[in-house]
């Protein structure tokens, strides 16, 4: 029940420099912090419903009594999803349970498969490896039109029929989707799945702890109670709006200040945790679809958004830190900290004569892990590299709820910083209907007209 | 054995607009490219003998003797490393083993497990679910005072010497470092440990097509002499000095033009294939850690560097495009693709009536899969965004081996361009100096003290 807390001692310029926000400067958000925090929770309880989830007690026993109901009976877990139906789960799974669960599932804990790919390659590996027949299925989908998500749905339910029958294969699957509206919905009234809802005022990068991520994760054995708690402890603390008191207004504003005055445009978030490497994936959804807007709300073309960078200390340190060092001041760095392992490895001594390698002995891995977060932080402070840092005392359902809701309230608070809606994703429909045009979907025949006028011209190809 | 073609119609002004490159641009790149490509194959028999390793026939068939004499002796294959001592062997491993390999290991093809990083949660783990007395571990390290991988083999080492006995542990380690220099060959004379070199001229994350990379791709049975063969053909293909015909000075020279006449300072790589997404990842440390500099080479303070950024798509069409569409002009694309998928899944006919799905049965996954990577490149296009594709006709070894060539080739004649070292990495040194000071090491006492004294300041936590 440790409250995360987050270290912004290295964004400051008496830290980092020039580089680095001054305390006025911080101020001066104070307000539009308290503004922005106002309007955000003001629609709580009309389109902004996912900041109440922490509080749905009646959907977290709907969910755990299904879970109950199946434990036993499957091996795995298979996620078809994407996006937001996807990472998610993906980053809970890693969090939360051991990091080769899927090679050992231990009893009452299926493995969980996140298909949220449709390679082919993919795919027929997963078909010729995992058997589906042992495997339940949860299809999600608010709108059932996703066309990725479809496709995988009509191969595993044909599969499914063929191994277990019409009626065996139902309980093999179990759908999320729209409550009412919808191609999945009518094939669940249709075809009479299990289902849960996509609620809505819940957006897709907002929806991990609604019924789209939970399902998967009470099916693998996640303790979604604690997850709740603690996203609610972080909602309580979040409910001031003193700028230097409230962890979520104090990223945010830190975000657009380090991007709008110091032209930091990345923002990378350095997991020193190989359990959090799919928080930061997760985040950089939230952060790149909320803000990488090409209008403002008052509709000005303005070409906003920070980009998210994803990275994995200490490994990254072997790859990415000679350019966060030496390379333009164009980023800044959230780390996220463990500072108690739940596991524990010591060094064991040897080669007492040799220097290089017995300085290590007698130590433990956690404390050279340490060593090298501290190292790496002092580096970049010391080369006028902006840094703060999340702790978690220790990564357990409730931290990881906590750090989750902080995130999501951030970008949201972010969107009136930055003055785009960060609740919509126009930028995506272009493509998407592209690839109608390309797969012949009735409708989209001029499109395609186009398209094809469009790739007859000169190629350059080498 | 086809050769990789490279596509740049949609970087150029005609497909993207004033964000792309003009043809005069372009050609103004024509002789400083051919000064760079003579520049860097001068050196091919002095300090970059990367260049030369395609044709290293008699240390494939070292390699290949070693591998064919533990046959069938270890369910596992662990590379104990980091940075360009792992990303390549990772990137190996998923692009040419089956994706769920791991899984289900096949007869004569142990499973690979890179551990590149030090969390004790993960190496806690790995000791718990992996059986380290089946396991061969690949010990690979230059200098042998890599921190992280010297701790992973002092834990590993004592857990052998502990199930197999001070002699019969030694055939479960093999050790990849340098010819005669260094502790861990030290370590290899006294204990008697089978060892491959990393030869000199060959930088860490130059180093995936020698031993560094080959020694576990052969253990794991990935066809090693293919991929040498690949890369000897683009080295052919590569001679030429004519920047129309040469594809790594071809894209050398629209990374550096797209930088530094449009300000495009993210490079996106944007893997269409499940397995090559590790593919992204090991040219993200090549990219990053050759261009990303402080210092020109005549010693001017320039902080300097393009970022790369790693995609996968379709996953990413729903996490980041909706950014890429939309947001700042501060990005161009290269895509990776795949022509013939090694395997189809087909999309099973169901629900006529409800078109929103009825449209995709009867197609392939793959259909879908190249839709929507067209359906990207059209709006990405559209949205004035420049975008160059990879195309390989399938995934193996000879294209693997192709890529991997052209993107060090190209990152060293962007070297030039950029007028920085690119092979060397002076900015990881101060975090390393910091960790050894925090881990007590003898001769750090001074930048110990310093630290204590810095870290006693005032600090900003919530």
């Amino acid at each position: 029940m440790h409250p995360i807390r987050f270290d912004y001692t290295n964004v400051m310029s008496p830290a980092v420099g020039v580089h680095g926000l001054g305390e006025k400067e911080l101020l001066s958000l104070a307000e539009p912090s308290a503004r922005a925090l106002a309007a955000v929770l003001a629609r709580r309880t009309k389109d902004l419903r996912w900041l109440d989830l922490p509080y749905q007690d009646a959907l977290r026993r709907e969910i755990l009594d299904y879970a109950a109901s199946v434990r036993g009976r499957f091996e795995n877990v298979c996620v078809l999803g994407i996006g937001g139906s996807a990472l998610g789960n993906t980053a809970l799974h890693s969090a939360l349970d051991d990091p080769y669960h899927d090679l050992a599932p231990k009893a009452g804990r299926p493995r969980l498969f996140v298909l949220d790919n449709i390679d082919p390659e993919w795919m027929a590996s997963f078909l010729a490896n995992v058997d589906p027949a042992k495997t339940v299925f949860n299809v999600v989908s608010k709108s059932g039109t996703t066309a990725e998500t479809m496709s995988q749905f009509l191969i595993l339910r044909a599969e499914l029929v063929r191994r277990l029958g019409e009626k065996g294969h139902r309980e093999n699957l179990v759908i999320t989707t729209d409550e009412s509206k919808g191609v999945l919905r009518e094939i669940v009234r249709r075809d009479g799945y299990r289902s849960f809802c996509v609620p809505d005022g819940v957006g897709g990068r907002f929806s991990v702890l609604s019924e789209v991520g939970l399902v998967s994760a009470a099916l693998v054995g996640i303790d979604i109670e604690a997850l709740h708690a603690g996203a609610a402890a972080m909602d309580q603390r979040c409910r001031t709006s003193k700028l230097l008191e409230n962890p979520a207004l104090l990223h945010a504003a830190l975000q657009y200040g380090l991007h709008t005055w110091r032209g930091l445009s990345m923002s990378v978030t350095f997991a020193y945790s190989h359990r959090l490497r799919n928080v930061a994936d997760w985040y950089a959804q939230l952060l790149a679809e909320s803000l990488g807007k090409k209008l403002s709300r008052a509709g000005q073309t303005v070409h906003r958004g920070p980009t998210p960078i994803r990275a994995v200390g200490v490994t990254d340190q072997h790859s990415q830190v000679q350019l966060y060092a030496e390379g333009p001041f164009d980023k800044w760095f959230t780390l996220l900290a463990v500072e108690e392992p739940t596991a524990e490895v010591t060094i064991p001594r040897a080669y007492p004569d040799l220097e290089a390698v017995a300085y290590l002995g007698g130590r433990t891995l956690g404390q050279l892990f340490h060593a090298e977060r501290e190292g790496t932080r002092i580096a970049l402070t010391e080369a006028g590299r902006p840094n703060a840092q999340f702790v978690l005392q220790r990564i357990d359902a409730h931290a990881v709820g906590q750090l989750i809701y902080l995130l999501e309230l951030s970008v949201a608070v972010m969107g009136e910083h930055y003055d785009v809606d960060a609740f919509d994703q126009p930028g995506v429909e272009a493509g998407k209907i592209a690839a109608y045009a390309l797969m012949g979907r009735a409708g989209y025949e001029q499109r395609r007209a186009e398209i094809e006028a469009r790739t007859r011209g000169p190629k350059r190809i080498l």
